[in-house]
C-alpha cells in the first residue's frame, strides 16, 4: 500500500522558486554581514536539554522539541511516573536532547565553550533554522530561519552604530522601506527610578504606546488603574507627551531624569549613537521610541526594532545590548549587542511587495533541444564551452517531442533555447532562439556565449 | 550555579575558520550543480515517522532520531507497554516525527507530494544536514551534511554522463584527484542469471573484490565456501579475472553474458556512457569495476563511486540509477539517477591535503585602528567608502591598547590595517599598513581602495 505523503504541520518544503527567493535574501544579508567583519558560525540542531531548559521561561520549556533517547529509553524512567502517565516528570528521564529554539542560547553556549579559542571582540553571524512547538498559524511556523548578528566582548557604542548601518544596508539592498525604532533600557530604568515604580515599567510602556489611539486622559486613567500613584502619573506627563526630534526628546529626558544616574547614562548613550549616525551616511530614519521594551529583562542598554513601512506586519528585525548573556554558562562580564533578522517575515514582505529582481529567480539561461543521440553528442560539446564561460545551461536529456521540450524550457523560465540538427552540425553552428521575442539566429558557439553571457 | 557547557556527542560546532572552509566546498559544488541546470530544494528537518520508518531497514529504524510528541504525550500510550517498560512498542505511541536520516527518502516524498507542480524531468540538488543515532567515532558524526543531486523522470543515459561531468568539474574545482568507479546493476543481474545464483551476488562481488589481496585460488575457495557450486565458480572465472581497458572488459562480458538479455542491456548501457565520455572532455578516469555493488537492492542501472587518489579514505561520492524510488509513496514508473557528495569526508580530504585557497578562509581585508571617539568618527566615514567598494572591512570597536588591536587583526588574519590619527585627519588621509610586509604608506581612501581592492 502506498503511503499518502505529507509533512509535519507547521513545516514547509521549499521548491526551486522559493529557494531562489530565500537564497536571494540570505545571500544579500550574508554579504553585508561579511562587509562589516562578521564571520559565520554554526551550532548543532540538537543541544542538551540542560542547555536549553529554563532559558525561555515556562512556556518556552513546553515549546521545546525534545528528542527521544536512543535504544531502551524507558529503562531509566521512573516506573511510578510511567504508571501515572506523568508526562512532565517522564520527559527529562527519556529525553536528554532538544532542538535549538533560537540562536541566542546556543551562541552563548558556544562563546563559553570556545572562549579560549575566540579572539574578543567576537563578531559572529549565524543563519540557521530553529524549531518551536507553537500552534502553527499564518506566518508562524514550527521550523523557521533566524539570521543573527552579534558582537560580544566590547562595550563600545560603535557596535550599536554599525548594527544600524547593517540594517540600513540590508534593507536598501532588499529595497524594503523601513523605520528603525530605538530605545535604551537605562532610560526606562531611569523613569522607574524617578517615580519609584520599578516593577511598573512594562505597564507604563504599554500605556504610553496607546497615546495616539486613546489620548492622554485615557492613558493616565490606565496608569492609575494599574496601581500607579497620582503623583507618579503626574511626574510621567512630560514623558507620555514626549515629542519632537530625537534631540528634543533627549533634552526633555535630561531634565526629567536629572535625578537618575542610570537614566542620564541612557540618554548619553543615545546621544552618542545619534551623533555618530549624523556624521555617517545612514539615510534610514532612526527614531527614539520610549514604548519599545522588547525582552526587557534581557537587555541592559540599546533596544532596536525595525518596521517595514509599506506593509502591515510586525517587527522584521530586532535586538539590543545584553550585559550578561554568557553568565548562565559560567562566563561573567561579557557584554554583547546583536540583532536578529526575521527571514520568514522578510520573505513575506518581499513577496507581497514583489521586490525580487527577476534574475534572482531564474537559474538556467540556455537549454539545448535534444534531437537524438548524434545531435546530443554535438550539443554536449557545445554545452561544455557554454558552461566553461560561466553560463548555466542544460541539454534536455531525452529526445522527446519538440513541444514537450519547449514546454519544459518555458516552465523553467529559460531565456534561450539552442537547436543543433543536421544542418547546424554540418556548419558547426547552433540555432539560438530567444524565448521572449521568438527571434532565431544561426550562430557559432562563441557568438552564442557573447549574446547570452 | 553555572552549567558547564557541552554539546551532544557526535555533534559539532563550526568556528568561523571551519565555516569558511565548509562554505568553500558547498559554494564550489553548488555553482557546478547550477551550471548543469539543477535547482535547489529544501525539506523540513522533521518528517513524519510514517515517511521514514521501514525505508532504511531494521537497523535504520533504530538509528532514526525520534521527536517526542508535544504536550501530554503519555496520554495516548498503552499503559501495559509502559508498565512493562517496553520501549519499542511505546516509541511510535509517543513519537510521530523523526529527524531526516538522508536526503533521498524526503526527496522521493517531495516529488510525489508536489508532482503536479513539478516539470519533469526534475533536476534538483539538496544540501542539508541529516541525523543518525550511530555510535560516534572518528569521521562519523550524528549530524552531518549531504549534498545530493538527482534527476527524476528521465531514462536517458545522458543524465549518467552529466553526473560524471559534474564529478569531474567538482573535483577539478576542489583540486582533489579522484577515480570514478562505475558498474551497472543489470550486469550484476546478468552474472547471477548465467550462473543461476541470484541470491549470491553480494557474496560474489565481495569475494572478487579480494582478488588483488588474496589471489584467484583463495577467491574461488571463498566462493565454494559461500555455497556456490563448482560449476558456477568455473563459469565465473572470466569475470573474476576481468582486466584490461573498459572496452576489453565489456567485450569479455558480452561473450560471458550472451545468454542474459538483462546482462547485455547493462553492457550496452555502459558502452553508451563510455562513448559519450570519449567525445567530451572528461579527463577524470572512469573505470568499470564489477565489485562495486553499493545499495544493491536499491539501484537498477548505473552505480557510481568516487575515490580520492591521494589519501586513504572511503568513497567520497556515490550514487546510481533507481527505477522505483517514488513507488512507495504512490508514484510508479518514475526513473531517476543521482549522486551524493559526502561533504564531511571531502572536508577531511581538503584539510589533510591542505587544498583550501588562502583567500577562501579570510573574510575581513582591512581593519581600522581605534584611537578614540573623534578618530573613530573619521574612520567610520572612510570605512563606508571602503565597504561601498565591496571590501570587507571593520573598525576595532574600542579604543584599546595598540597591541591588543594589532593582535586582533593578526588572529583574524586581516591583511591590512588603516590608522587615522591627528596627522592623517588633518591631511584627509590614512596610514595603510601591510600586515605581511610591515610596509606603511600615507594614502587617500581612494588609493587604499585601489591597493587592497
Amino acid at each position: 500500500m502506498a503511503q499518502k505523503p505529507a509533512i509535519p504541520k507547521g513545516t514547509r518544503d521549499f521548491t526551486p522558486v522559493e529557494m531562489a527567493k530565500r537564497n536571494y535574501i540570505f545571500d544579500s544579508i550574508k554579504a553585508i554581514f561579511l562587509k562589516y567583519g562578521y564571520q559565520p558560525i554554526e551550532t548543532p540542531a540538537m543541544e542538551n536539554l540542560s542547555t536549553l531548559m529554563g532559558k525561555y521561561g515556562e512556556e518556552g520549556d513546553k515549546l521545546l522539541f525534545k528528542i527521544l533517547n536512543s535504544g531502551d529509553f524507558l529503562a531509566k524512567a521512573d516506573i511510578d511516573a510511567l504508571k501515572e502517565k506523568n508526562s512532565i516528570k517522564t520527559t527529562t528521564q527519556i529525553a536528554d536532547k532538544g532542538l535549538r529554539y533560537d540562536l541566542t542560547v546556543p551562541f552563548a553556549r558556544f562563546v563559553v565553550q570556545h572562549q579560549n579559542n575566540i579572539t574578543f571582540p567576537f563578531k559572529r553571524y549565524q543563519m540557521q533554522p530553529v524549531w518551536r512547538a507553537d500552534r502553527p498559524q499564518k506566518g508562524r511556523y514550527r521550523e523557521f530561519y533566524q539570521c543573527d548578528v552579534d558582537v560580544v566582548g566590547s562595550n563600545s557604542l560603535i557596535n550599536e552604530v554599525e548594527l544600524i548601518q547593517i540594517v540600513d544596508d540590508v534593507y536598501k539592498a532588499l529595497k524594503i522601506n523601513v523605520l528603525v525604532k530605538m530605545n535604551n533600557r537605562k532610560i526606562l530604568s531611569g523613569i522607574a527610578d524617578i517615580i519609584g515604580q520599578a516593577d511598573k515599567i512594562v505597564d507604563i510602556t504599554v500605556a504610553i504606546d496607546k497615546l495616539d489611539k486613546i489620548g492622554i486622559q485615557k492613558v493616565n486613567d490606565e496608569l492609575i488603574q494599574k496601581g500607579l500613584p497620582r503623583e507618579a502619573v503626574d511626574k510621567l506627563q512630560p514623558i507620555i507627551n514626549l515629542s519632537g526630534t530625537n534631540q528634543q526628546k533627549l533634552d526633555t529626558l535630561k531634565t526629567v531624569l536629572k535625578a537618575s544616574e542610570t537614566g542620564l547614562k541612557g540618554v548619553a548613550e543615545m546621544e552618542t549613537v545619534f551623533s555618530y549616525l549624523q556624521n555617517i551616511n545612514v539615510t534610514t530614519k532612526v527614531e527614539l521610541d520610549l514604548t519599545l521594551a522588547r525582552g526587557l529583562n534581557y537587555y541592559t542598554g540599546a533596544i532596536f526594532e525595525v518596521k517595514a513601512l509599506d506593509m502591515e506586519i510586525g517587527s522584521i528585525t530586532g535586538g539590543g545590548r545584553y550585559d550578561d548573556l554568557t553568565g548562565v554558562f559560567g562566563l561573567r562580564n561579557v557584554s554583547g549587542v546583536g540583532i536578529s533578522f526575521g527571514a520568514d517575515r522578510i520573505y513575506d514582505v518581499m513577496n507581497q511587495l514583489d521586490l525580487y529582481p527577476k534574475e534572482s529567480i531564474v537559474s538556467t539561461r540556455l537549454m539545448f533541444v535534444n534531437f537524438g543521440q548524434r545531435e546530443a553528442m554535438y550539443s554536449l560539446q557545445a554545452l561544455q564551452k557554454v558552461r566553461n564561460a560561466g553560463i548555466n545551461a542544460e541539454l534536455y536529456p531525452d529526445a522527446a517531442k519538440m513541444g514537450k521540450q519547449m514546454n519544459y524550457a518555458n516552465k523553467k523560465e529559460i531565456a534561450f533555447v539552442a537547436m543543433a540538427g543536421e544542418n547546424e552540425i554540418q556548419q558547426g553552428k547552433l540555432t539560438l532562439k530567444n524565448m521572449h521575442s521568438g527571434e532565431q539566429q544561426l550562430l557559432s558557439v562563441e557568438e552564442v556565449i557573447n549574446i547570452i553571457g
